[in-house]
């Protein structure tokens, strides 16, 4: 068993989701790696200690430019807010270490563009966190789609609705709320949410041609907690767009933090010849499949409970019936990411994948403010 | 063309779902029969009267012996309380009127032999209202449970669940509550809603062997609304019972008008070694489905919308996707009913059939009072 | 009780439903009308006079002009392909009936202003039947909205699915088929099943400023049944949209008849600032509400099932639990047409209101092409 | 930070979920003791060794015996064949250790009896892992009913349906299938299934004073995987019984693991005068409740997506939305089990919890053997 040094950045919500994955890999997969937690890196010391202390980190750095340079740490694990993606990425990729970065992968196409260069040149391995590919439903989709069972293709939607900050009073910037900030975010829910909506339906469903997007900040002035005045809120607080694909079929996406009721209601569907297939993130381990080749009478939607050992991923877990949840995708994910290191088959998405989802992103933002359709580059 | 004259008895809730059905049969379904509404019968004269000007009934009378005693009708419809259900089945065979009676047969079994034996010996068609047979997603239950697509049957399940009679302050007897009344209703909840599983049960799944029962009373004293006297509640207000069927599988039935958000939950459930069926009156239009043939991963519960052409009656109805009601049961009984006398062939349940869920019922209640099992004979 | 003197013409699936409709209202509601089907007319004799055998027409006509002359018909109630409405409707009108029009009001916004002018210069009742209103789950979400439970509206979604034109040999023109051919329906699911979307979005969330839409032809040619020949075919076979209502929430809308598995999924969502509301035709008896003014830990999606005798028009029918169907909602309009004849206040929609639904598939049909945003006028 | 220093006895299913718990607990609770993998005991060395490599455990044992005398282990975990639990859990006990037994406590109540009567002389902390209490939708149901909402309780409903022993072929005996083995199991789903349900019953709703059951085994002989000899079924493959509670409500309960389609269908439904609750562990993070002191029109079943911060456990995981799984209620029960031993208020279900859920296994087993109504001692 040979070790892998992480050096993680960042103690957020990510950082805890990916040390949990670390930590737990090597008990449920086969791998002849295993992560170690080398060291974790943020400018709050206090803040980072206690984080390294609940999660076992073996030691503290407050500068990530001295953790990229430590011998000792095989991998750097990105989990800091957009606007510092690129640098981090490329500074790790040159010091010839494997990056693990959270998405989007940066705060816009021609940064990702940066990042590629810089890990293609370097040859490290390469991977974005776009964990819901590995949700065993959404891998077991993404099976049922490759095996041609649908026939062609045509219509996709997917939406991703969550209903948090309705509040008016509630500020942007500092900690959590750095999405709610255009300057560390990028974007709203485009980079957050439809994000991973967009991965996922390149994923299953291929390359998208051209987009008609609408945007809208419903809270257009925020309190901003590092500066402590009222400014103005410059990200999208809803999207939704209009696309066509490559293979000539028609999506929807939508996403928004104003849909009460929803907290992360992520689903997509998409309709095919033969058969349909929909998943929803409130119940993830359920996938909807509708076949057309059945006999009339007996057709119906089929909600099929993910949880079987012939479903992916599931053998490793517990047994039919019973659910794992949320933090196995990242599991699913590191597990994957080794295999990737020591077939020398990398995983997906790679910093070049997540720059295709960049590139709609960027579509969607400008198409929004043009209010004209836009082709993907 | 010919004529169906109807001779209804009562004016109550049945009394209005069966006159639609009456009203409604021809324009859906083709018959050679049209029912005609000659008559309404009933004591209290006011109310009977107003029930014929809404319904179009062409006369009126107040004693049902001298209806019966009428040329000019065809069938009598039994809508009145249980008690009264055999004197009148009895004279209406007699007179040579076919009869279509309201659930369940009689007041227990000695009396349902009396009807069967009358009915038999005059020749005369008949039918009891068990009218969920007849919604289409049980019928298409009917047809694959037939198909022997199950293979072994290993259990069946049902339960009807009510939450109508919580209050206390609810009385008694009178119109719409005889059903709390056991000198007019003879038992509670499991004449009036286990009668209905029990029905569906021995259609699906073949006869019961033995029960062992449980009954309670959970209101035990109650208003009557004929002496205005507080009286002992002499129904069932509870009831569930263990049983074996003749083939061998396992039966639990259950209902009550305790069960708080339950309106009207009649479900069930048959579990084959190959495949399993259920299905819930609230969503009356929808049948799961499960079949374990179905390749590994692909399995899972289908829900089978029951609205195409090719699902049981539906082809004279809307277009798929547009359902149907409650109502429409009555009128598929209707449209068998007349088919039946056109064919020769009688449709089911007749008195004979619905006979033996009588049995069902009388043992299930012996069973709730001696504590014992009791074999079905 | 007074005669309201019904003279049909179409005999189709939608003449079907409104002669249903009724022959049925009367002994469900009370009313001082009784609908009287005096006449049906269409071109071919022997079709229509079947359907008048079938349903109880007392006479047939085969040109509708002879119809609209008739002194013994007081209502028009046209059903028959849309580039056919507005001659009918135009006539009726200057001849002094009342007109019940089937959606969409015409071809085109500028044939519906035509036809509101002459109705209201004629002073006729007038309505179209957008009967989805009157679903009481529907009717009941509009109670609710109107309440101002909701607080300030964000989001509006709707959807219509279906999938029945899939098969590339599935002609076009010819009784059903006149929705595939663009010269009878003006447009393919925008005006067939987008209308019923929007008629109920302006109901509920009010008007729609601008929109950028989607359209695709998923099959370009097919056999033209009158013709012979494969033409090419001209309407759409699925549109999506972007809105801006004008109460500044977002709306999207998507139709198709190429999303296997859906039958008729009709679908809305409304998202306030307190609460949501969802409904689904394939479970039409339900409404989906969130209210997020309940405690914390007791937050959810509640399913009410919309069959009790305090939901609307339901203490007409039976009793809770109990569901009613599609047709129901005709038999509402016909109930509410009626009641606003008696009351002097119209019943909606009229040709009016529907003329506003009429202006927003115009501009969705113009941005479809001109790949912009357009605002409706 | 002190240390819990475990030795595991078993390394099947079981042991796995507990070892992850162990490891887990101390990154997602704030605690005073860390668990600490000392040692895990099984007489196979190879196998035993083999977890003790994925697991982290620090050492081996092959003689249970040897482990109970290790002075290094604070606590034992039982995960072996339930024949096993009195003697170690004695041993243990006197050996002045903790332990943490899985269920049921033992092959009957006389045995659980002495179980109890030991680790209440020696004074050690003792827990039962009926797991489900803690998956956080159960915790909070639990909590509910506490409150006192649902006002008088009428009705308790449990069911735990399975599928997996449907095939004739399957054997008994050996590792994972010891659960067919009457000799290792003591009963077949009544020890295995009914008892989690009747441990929540009995937790929610009060203990039981009698029952009636009805027990089948299906396939009456299968092959011994240990004698190699086709022998006969001792377990019982499906169990039900009708039970009243203390507080005067009945009950049903059902499990087998001949119910197609189902592979953990654990589901619990309790009616009470105002509100009821129910659950099932497919969807193991949403709770259903219904509330009737709503406002009629309003009312319907809510579905709580258990995901919050303020619902049990959920603040020391993700954020809304995001589900946990099935392992993460052993998580629980450590961490319960820890701040029990921390606070000296012990964490339930102890073996006396546990004793009274064995109590009323005996009864139903024996009313499964006598037909007839049996009282729990």
């Amino acid at each position: 068993m040979k070790s892998l040094n992480i050096g993680m950045i960042g103690y957020g919500f990510m950082a805890k989701a990916h040390s949990n994955a670390y930590l737990t890999v090597n008990n449920f997969f086969k791998l002849n790696h295993r992560p170690v937690l080398k060291a974790v890196c943020a400018r709050n010391e206090e803040a980072v200690r206690a984080f390294a202390d609940t999660w076992g980190y073996e030691s503290v750095e407050t500068d990530w430019r001295k953790l990229v340079a430590r011998d000792d740490i095989d991998a750097i694990d990105v989990c800091v807010p957009n606007n510092l993606h690129k640098e981090i990425a490329i500074a790790a990729a040159t010091a010839g270490k494997m990056i693990l970065c959270e998405k989007p992968i940066a705060m816009n196409a021609a940064e990702g563009e940066e990042m590629c260069a810089a890990v293609e040149k370097a040859g490290v391995p390469n991977i974005v966190w776009y964990n819901y590919r590995r949700v065993p439903a959404v891998t077991h989709a993404k099976n049922i789609v490759d095996s041609g069972n649908l026939g062609r293709i045509f219509h996709y939607r997917a939406n991703f609705l969550q209903d948090w900050t309705i509040a008016e009073d509630l500020p942007q910037g500092g900690n959590a709320l750095w999405r709610l900030d255009v300057k560390a975010a990028g974007s709203g829910v485009t980079g957050d949410l439809l994000a991973h909506c967009i991965d996922t339906a390149i994923w299953l469903n291929g390359g998208i041609k051209d987009v008609s997007a609408m945007t809208e900040t419903f809270v257009k002035q925020r309190m901003h907690t590092e500066t402590g005045k009222v400014e103005e809120v410059g990200i999208d607080d809803a999207c939704a767009f209009l696309c066509h694909f490559n293979n000539g079929s028609l999506g929807l996406f939508e996403s928004t933090r104003y849909a009460r009721g929803h907290k992360a209601l992520y689903t997509f569907e998409i309709n095919g010849e033969h058969a349909s297939i929909r998943w929803d993130l409130h119940d993830l381990h359920r996938l909807e499949y509708f076949d057309h080749r059945v006999e009339g009478p007996m057709r119906g939607w089929r909600s099929i409970h993910v949880s079987d050992s012939d479903h992916p991923y599931m053998s490793n877990w517990w047994v039919p019936g019973l659910n794992i949840g949320y933090e196995h995708s990242f599991v699913h994910q590191v597990a994957d990411f080794i295999k990737g290191i020591e077939s020398g088959q990398p995983a997906a998405p790679t910093f070049r994948d997540a720059l295709e989802t960049q590139k709609v992103c960027d579509a969607v933002l400008e198409s929004g403010k043009s209010r004209c359709w836009v082709d993907v580059p």
